[in-house]
């Protein structure tokens, strides 16, 4: 793969052959590629007009019904739109507890869609710097919509929030104590609260949920000055709620509208945190000598030889050298 | 606060003043005071016989009310206890949803016991570093048992794993989909399985989920070759179950007692890769020019003067200089 124009003009055109290389080259860990990965981040051009939506809640809320039932309602009023997905994935092996969700194959044959799903990974939660790239790489492919879905588990929500220009919390309605197992921390960075499942059996208990989220948000800080958090419902079975959803999406982005430039900007000042801490390390760890020094250190603990603490003070002289 | 041989032999005898004390010292941010944490956290002896429960599960199953129970159990079995618990916060406020729960008042009241709430932070979830020096003071201060409770979202579960001997997982009976909300990854790190709230109208429930997961816990990977996950309950509010928890506890330390010497090294190594990073990431930030010079590229962007992308490039620049 070379990066070249032709590459980032396919890019632009939303060649998906060319975006899954593209991703695939951002995730890779080799040292070779995470250079070309470089090379390319820095050719793609920015597209402030592509909405970026995230979409958290705990796992199985339905999060990719709702991506998928969302994402083609807006392709029929004519969006184009890209969905970043997560498989869940155990620290040691892949795949959820009930084994695989419904993976939006509705919305990703559809010609005017991209869905690309990648491993959460080892960390349980949080996005990682290179999701960020991976972010650009589909503002750069001029889509209208991109969707952005958190693994549902603390630090990926909030990660997600800082990632994406409007974050839908998904809720359930369950027995009357739903306002328990939602964080307030996660209620807090949601600028719009959907309740899922609103259909058949269902109906009364969901009218119930949102009642009682619209009665607590009246106790929770607000996100941001000028938006009042909205709590709404929805069936991505049904489609029901889904215009709704969209025309709350609208007023949000009419009244942020100014405010847009200002939280983006913060948005990636905090990457840039991120970024300049995974450089620091990098540079170190690319020195062999502390690769091998911190290795010897390592086994020594491993055979019971070092203390944690003792290994600490060898470390620091390491780092102080 | 001075770190001398009285401040060590009050720690080890249990003084709880000094304790407390000692723990704030090691929580704080300030520099000077940093210096003296590394000095105190030098001078605090090991204690392998202090056996390290970790308590984990999600946000309303019961992880305060079990702790204190089984606290109090253990205590009239003559232990000593001490429990490390979390204040839940959020990122931008602090307390959970429905206000503060039950902080253990019996438990903490007892002579022979010491607790300690600390604040989740602003991270949601993960334990720092800072953590398993705090650990590290509760074993100097050798009491039979230590508690370490989870926030209960995702990444805090495993570094739980990570610093404890063995955990329990904490699950509610619910509506017959319990397994969907519980990530696999949190259920494969577990070594005992307790359904809470076994009590009064609950009890078929309880028994139904516990069915459940025995039979899910054959189709998934063990933590330990010697170790069969088992599935027990209990009820904080009656004291059921309490009694074959700690059983199994005991059991567990039978089969596992040759491989915890392994286990812990092992875990002291993954604990020095986060304190390594830290250091090195603590070395760069110390040099004053580091630190202005990513400030003034963090407000270009602020600003909106410099794309993130731009900036990283300049922050390589500093670095490799």
């Amino acid at each position: 793969m070379t990066i070249d124009e032709a590459l980032i003009n396919k890019i632009k055109n939303k060649d998906r052959k060319a975006m899954a290389q593209a991703i695939t080259l951002l995730e890779s860990k080799a040292s070779a590629k995470m250079r070309l990965a470089e090379d390319l981040i820095k050719q793609l051009p920015a597209h402030p007009q592509t909405l970026k939506i995230g979409v958290t809640g705990p796992p199985g809320v339905g999060k990719s019904s709702f991506i998928e039932a969302f994402g083609l309602y807006l392709i029929d009023l004519g969006k184009s739109i890209c969905a970043l997905t997560v498989d869940p994935s155990s620290p040691t092996s892949q795949g959820s507890i009930l084994g695989d969700k419904t993976r939006m194959d509705r919305l990703s044959r559809h010609e005017r869609a991209f869905v690309r799903s990648s491993p959460s990974g080892t960390q349980l939660g949080g996005l990682s710097s290179r999701s960020i790239d991976i972010i650009r790489l589909c503002e750069a492919a001029r889509y209208d919509i991109l969707f952005i879905e958190s693994v549902g588990v603390g630090q990926s929500e909030l990660d997600v929030s800082y990632a994406t220009d409007i974050t839908i919390l998904l809720i359930q309605a369950a027995g009357g104590d739903e306002l328990q197992g939602i964080k307030k921390g996660i209620v807090e960075i949601a600028d719009l609260i959907v309740v899922t499942k609103d259909d058949g059996d269902f109906r009364s208990a969901v009218a119930k949920t949102k009642k009682q989220y619209r009665n607590a948000a009246h106790y929770m800080r607000p996100k941001h000055d000028r938006w009042d958090r909205k709590v709404l419902s929805c069936s991505a079975h049904t489609g029901d709620g889904l215009e709704s959803v969209w025309n709350t999406v609208l007023q949000w982005q009419d009244e942020m509208n100014l405010h847009l430039k200002s939280l983006r900007h913060a948005q990636a000042a905090h990457w840039l945190q991120h970024k300049t801490e995974e450089l620091i390390l990098q540079h170190f760890w690319a020195k062999a000598r502390h690769t091998q020094e911190y290795q010897a250190i390592r086994e020594a603990i491993l055979r019971g030889d070092l203390d944690l603490y003792k290994a600490v003070e060898k470390i620091q002289a390491i780092i102080h050298d």
